[in-house]
């Protein structure tokens, strides 16, 4: 596997995303991947770190907001400054694809590039470099590759890929037969008994020169445009904000042809809510993911984030997050509800707190 | 009962506990009744404010321990300074009364003086003061008063006080029985419904000259020692701590003949522990009681005391309390078991934070 570790593999890491999930230690300038929610570092921090030694920093573009620009440098200080992208306006993951694709070809015409995005869990991680140069050789071969996640459960909540015959001369590496929508519960049973579905992780591995002509053909203003920015970077605050706002798999993947999917098993989770960061906390024997000095008294299955000492007497599967500002309790189930709060606190006028 | 309040009526707050119910509001260096757990002030003040004008802030004498002095004196700033009386250590209540009443006998011969705790709430507060009034009247007619709550519940944490004869040319006071330790639930239950049996609030009224011979009588090195500190304040330090520790109940009420009480029925409370301070406290209509800007989302029935924005989801019945240090989440039910974080802290030598 190692020599599809080459001096033209990029990585770009999508850090974009404004989450209220992590609500209240996520915040409109302090996102999902910039929290460590899974391990001492941030996401962002972790999802570069273990690309090596694939990638190595000086070969990765982050792609994120302008307002997010400060925290991302310092999350990654070993990425050059110049290789984090900041987008004037959101516009969704086709553009942001696009323009690092077009900055990528400018530097190296040859490269190829893997799409990752910033804020996932990698339980397994020498099993998920292993798929990504599985991923990569495919790419370099000519066909845009995506990674799939074996399911592990009915999840609705996830886009499904499902996969076709086997490709000739690869370890493991199926065409995409096609790309599902979230299912209902007894169709992601059926895919889980199935076994020909795979969840769409966003990730995706495609030569330079094969993603600009995608977006050429599929999506010709976005193309235009970020070929505007990359010859004259004064052009991004006027034309990015103006590009056709999609998803690269509505925008491009689901019009592609003779595309790729390497199937992955490698303790993946999305860190969608504070229920999976207790599930990828470290617990006592209690099922307590604490902060240290905390007390926990015939307490069992609470998660707790805190800068000060916290005691709890006789509570159950709660989540405890105390901010400098905020504090939020509720129990883990309902740990999507946070939107409420979120929502309520908008509703109220709260800015200072989102 | 205006004629009650006269020049010669004192006031002996007793201020040196040192409560760990209160956990983590209350500390070492700020117990409860410096603590505002019912009302906007600290329960101290509230017990002095709601004496006027039965008694007012220069006939009032606050014992404190000597490491509280600071903090109780900003609580009652109208209290002149050298009616603060620090206790170089706690001795229990009777040498703290002992030490009071010759205080006061320096200064008035003559005074009628009423002991009373300094961390109760009173709902009624002219009820209570209509019940002090006819206390101070049965004290300076010769007998040794006391007040007894009427109770509402089979309480098993209280002493009781059993009522005797109607003490003749009065109104509504009674002889005093005997004194009976906390009973236990079935003893309760038959005091209730029996209605001969009030609760001991530890509040006492007396001349000073007749607690200057009870306490001669019954507890001798007190009264030797008291009348060393009243005639030279520098024997303080040296015999204060030397005196015998124990209770004004057990050391003089229990033992002394002809005592009084007056029964009371003035909303009073204990506020014993977070669940006393949830009852007391100002509640929506979901029965939260909350700080300002709080967000409760399907919550009923909790008490959340903080300086920043707290968001519930879907708990009920919670104590959850967030101070610079420390965070406390429980069941209200559990309120008692506070006790336990304390002990466990002090097992960790987490002294900062007692």
């Amino acid at each position: 596997m190692a020599n599809a570790a080459s001096a033209n593999v990029w990585a770009v890491i999508m850090a974009g995303g404004a989450g209220t999930r992590f609500w209240p230690a996520s915040r409109a300038r302090m996102p999902k991947q910039l929290l460590p929610l899974a391990g001492a570092s941030s996401l962002l921090a972790e999802t570069v770190r273990r690309l090596a030694p694939l990638v190595t920093e000086d070969h990765v573009v982050v792609v994120t907001g302008e307002h997010l620009a400060d925290g991302t440098a310092a999350a990654v200080p070993k990425v050059p400054r110049d290789q984090i992208l900041k987008e004037p306006a959101p516009r969704n993951t086709a553009p942001c694809i696009a323009w690092a694709n077009a900055f990528i070809a400018k530097l190296d015409p040859d490269a190829v590039v893997m799409v990752l995005p910033s804020d996932h869990f990698i339980g397994d991680e020498p099993a998920f470099r292993g798929v990504l140069a599985r991923a990569i050789e495919s790419a370099r071969r000519g066909r845009v590759t995506t990674v799939g996640i074996v399911p592990t459960r009915p999840e609705t909540g996830y886009g499904y890929i499902e996969i076709g015959e086997p490709i000739p001369g690869t370890k493991d590496t199926r065409a995409v037969a096609r790309f599902v929508e979230k299912p209902d519960r007894a169709t992601a049973e059926t895919f889980l008994s199935g076994k020909k579905h795979l969840w769409n992780a966003g990730m995706f591995f495609f030569r330079v020169k094969d993603m600009t002509e995608l977006v050429a053909k599929h999506l010709p203003d976005v193309a235009a445009g970020v070929a505007k920015i990359a010859a004259s970077p004064d052009a991004l605050a006027g034309v990015f904000p103006t590009l056709t706002s999609i998803s690269i798999d509505h925008g491009v993947m689901e019009k592609a042809q003779g595309l790729a999917v390497v199937p992955g098993e490698f303790g993946w989770n999305d860190v969608g809510s504070w229920q999976s960061a207790w599930e990828l906390g470290e617990k006592d024997e209690h099922g307590n993911a604490l902060t240290k000095d905390s007390v926990a008294i015939e307490a069992k299955g609470n998660l707790v984030r805190s800068k000060k000492v916290v005691a709890l007497v006789g509570v159950n599967d709660l989540v405890i997050v105390d901010t400098d500002d905020a504090l939020l309790v509720m129990p883990r189930e309902r740990a999507q509800d946070v939107r409420l709060v979120v929502e309520q606190l908008k509703q109220k006028g709260r800015k200072d707190l989102l």
